[in-house]
């Protein structure tokens, strides 16, 4: 099946349901599949065709949701962009993924504007608000097109999204995933979170990340019900949940710790939610007690990544539960392998260690991406042997749970020993001073790679390097100690929250010698 | 994923649940993993390999469900017998697909005696209460394997099942399943049924078929419980749903019927029936709203063959919910397609018909066969142009309801028109005096086929050939109308309760002439 074809059954089951609630906006699965319709019948006649790349530079809204089915009725492929990064970045992802059209929306018109000496060189650009030349209007072109459905003829092999990595590792990857691996995760996420037509989601996180993309289609496919918000923000995310009665969310755990501190909290409604789906990383048993005793609902992690479409193991609702000490320690999991999807660890070799033993998380299904864009190499890499190789290292207990160790790419080689940067981390992190922590190695002469720590402290809690360095001696072994110190406001992260430790290491490219001394 | 891993999840997350019924016994799935983990590797002890054939001529017990597993788990392909066949039959089975074992059971004790001299050939052979030599015992081997997982190591592109087709069509073919295409089928079927470990499954039909197969494997994803009864059998039945509060089972409507006709029906509580599924042919609208009465529970229909895995379409409960009329209509189909399944109708070209245009089903999805054992262009015929040819002529309705005019075999093509028997069928039916009616071309010199009906009379309702052909004179266009008619005690079916047309045609093989004088 490819994924217009999710929308075209919904319609058919549920034609007069709420498919989409967008602002002040709604629109049935009649509705939405009218739309879609036109939007795909207006986007042909302006010459998109079957393979053509369609980039799309839009907020959360229904629109988003129509372009992605548009486009996929037309068996082109979607190129959403990441709208945090420069014009320069953009054009960069347009040119590199070879995009024929472009579709944006008002909140980017500043954005649209500064990059409107390269757009020319696309055939086709559609949005709204943009006051930006050569654009034709969103809505025009919707009012314009047939509403008939346009059946085109290809198979699920085919690609459907080209989704740029969020580069915590440099270079922007672009990761083809086809309807079908579409398809595959969409039935292993309703079989885990038995979504049903009944369910209201709450769309917080943006839309061109896979993380929403799965939920989306997955509520679509039981004829549940999408809310759209823009960014997220506390109180509008607090407003939508009381006024849509909303059942199931996908956060982050910063939202979560941002909703916690909200000071308006206890006055909304929050009653409807059946459960919180948090991902890109692990919720601190201390920040989970309190959002528990704040939403009394269920709540589960799911772990994945964009080449695995995206899950890969789930820490399920019943994880959460029980004695507090065997649920914090099980928050420090990210779970246990979705159903129909394969999930092993292995060493250097490509062989299945023990239980308890790390090694590199590979994955293996029908949900696992065709490749890379133009990256023959890489993608025969990524996929030797027939398994997505992460780049996660990962233990896994004997019940099956997966404990992430680390990036591969963030292991730090010094004096001949292997150092996991998150063991450190979490040592450092313990330190009551600490807000936050990450810890990367930098080229050394000696060490040839030298551990350094940078940390963002806790505010008005003064703490000095000598301090953090001897927390580290009382608890870790001497070559893990960092070798040097520093302190920063922020760290650099990445739309889901992940640091971007390739910032960190451009930005302290030598062991300095500096004031440690080492 | 492989099948095997279904268990080892399903005893992960639920080890203390019941995962088996089988008369007394009852196995949870801590048990029946380690039952099956000792059976897999007592059957590798015999020698039983990667790839070899296992043929089960068994009972629907807890050993046969055990069996599909421990198969899988050495990557073997099981072969699970119809037990309707004679000993020669099995053994050209067993002969065709190069079975290297054999495990049977005491109910088949004459059977496998029958076979005695037959079955030295086969390396391993194991088995309970058959009084035969050179059988294992089925206990003594599990008690003797080691209790360990043994993980093999292949991916789900391998075969797991290797099912002949029963045979309406001539030739019993040996329909290739993968672990891949049985998983497929798995996850439509529970996203179209919403099971869940509450549901207790009431396996009535045989575990040699792909329509109990389906199930099994479906409950067992879920962590629900398999109750298993010999032969269906209205009374052991009743007991059965009664004693064990089951949710669901699936029946052909011949067991309806039975069950209704049963005389101590009333005395069974059966409140604990959510949906009843059937397949195998369509309700009549009379039987449906008569088993609604007894049975208030839903009704769901499942269209689908061995070469799907099985699922195709489905008349979901809320087809069979409304008005009277328009129950009544829709149960004269099979249903809109399975979600993740592409069901089209095509002419003799391959190109798509319009909707209310008779072609062929066609149907694309992972659950299609990997082909058929040994039968190279059989296999690449079926599979044209990436479809699977079912065979079946039907229309499409505008809402997407398929409706069943005829296997494409069945059509009679008599003095240049195409008569689908079907239709003929009904017309027949719709006589008072029918209880059941097969309609059937048979070679003929003038019309190169003549239509032929065999009729099963209601018992004490009289009825005359001439009164028949009467009806089907105001009934029928001239060309449709039957040529001869012949009546029968009964019509020879196989175990989902179609009729064999193909044992008919052999019975009437020449068109005689006859009474009729045509």
């Amino acid at each position: 099946m490819r994924i217009q074809e999710i929308l075209w059954r919904s319609a058919r089951f549920y034609a007069d349901r709420v498919a989409l609630v967008c602002g002040g906006e709604q629109f049935t699965y009649g509705q939405f599949r009218e739309r879609v319709n036109r939007l795909a019948n207006g986007l042909s006649g302006l010459g998109a065709r079957h393979g053509d790349r369609i980039a799309a530079l839009l907020p959360n809204c229904h629109r988003f949701a129509e372009l992605y089915l548009a486009g996929a009725q037309l068996g082109a492929v979607l190129v959403p962009l990441n709208v945090r990064l420069s014009p320069q970045e953009l054009m960069r992802l347009m040119d590199h993924s070879e995009a024929r059209g472009l579709v944006s929306g008002g909140a980017f018109r500043q954005t649209v504007q500064a990059m409107a000496g390269m757009l020319p060189r696309l055939p086709f650009r559609v949005g709204w608000g943009l006051q930006a030349e050569g654009f034709l209007d969103y809505e025009d072109l919707i009012r314009a097109g047939s509403p008939r459905w346009a059946d085109f003829d290809f198979n699920e092999g085919e690609v459907a999204i080209q989704m740029y990595t969020s580069g915590t590792t440099g270079t922007p990857k672009g990761v083809l995933l086809t309807h079908g691996n579409l398809l595959a995760n969409t039935l292993t996420g309703i079989f885990e979170r038995r979504f049903s037509c009944r369910d209201v989601f709450l769309n917080a996180a943006p839309l061109y990340h896979i993380a929403d993309v799965e939920y989306f289609l997955q509520i679509l496919s039981v004829g549940g019900t999408n809310v759209f918000i823009g960014r997220f923000d506390p109180l509008p995310f607090l407003e939508a949940v009381q006024r849509e009665r909303v059942t199931g969310t996908w956060i982050v755990p910063t939202m979560i710790h941002d909703l916690l501190a909200c000071p308006d909290l206890a006055r909304y409604d929050v009653s409807s939610l059946r459960t919180i789906f948090y991902g890109g990383a692990c919720l601190s048993p201390d920040l989970f007690f309190r959002a528990q005793k704040v939403f009394p609902c269920q709540f589960s992690l799911g772990f994945g990544l964009t080449e695995a479409s995206p899950l890969i193991s789930l820490l399920r609702p019943e994880d959460h539960q029980g004695e507090a000490g065997e649920v914090g320690r099980r928050l420090r999991s990210c779970g246990r392998a979705a159903f129909n999807v394969e999930v092993r660890i292995v060493d250097e070799e490509g062989k299945r260690v023990t239980p308890g033993q790390v090694g590199e998380i590979v994955v293996r299904g029908a949900n696992v991406m065709k490749g890379y864009w133009k990256m023959d190499q890489e993608t025969q890499w990524t996929l030797r042997g027939g398994w997505l190789h992460t780049g996660d290292l990962a233990w896994m207990d004997e019940e099956g749970y997966l404990f992430l160790v680390d990036r591969k790419k963030d292991v730090i080689k010094s004096g001949g020993e292997n150092i996991y940067s998150r063991e450190v981390e979490e040592v450092i992190a313990s330190h009551p001073a600490v807000r936050e922590v990450a810890v990367i190695g930098i080229p050394d002469d000696r060490w040839s790679e030298a551990v350094k720590a940078v940390i963002v402290l806790r505010e008005g809690v003064p703490c000095s390097e000598k301090e953090i360095l001897e927390h580290c001696r009382l608890n870790l072994a001497g070559f893990k100690q960092p070798k040097s110190v520093v302190f920063v406001p922020s760290l650099p992260k990445n739309i889901t929250g992940k640091v971007l430790k390739t910032e960190l290491r451009e930005m302290y490219p030598r062991s300095s010698g500096g004031p440690h001394g080492f």
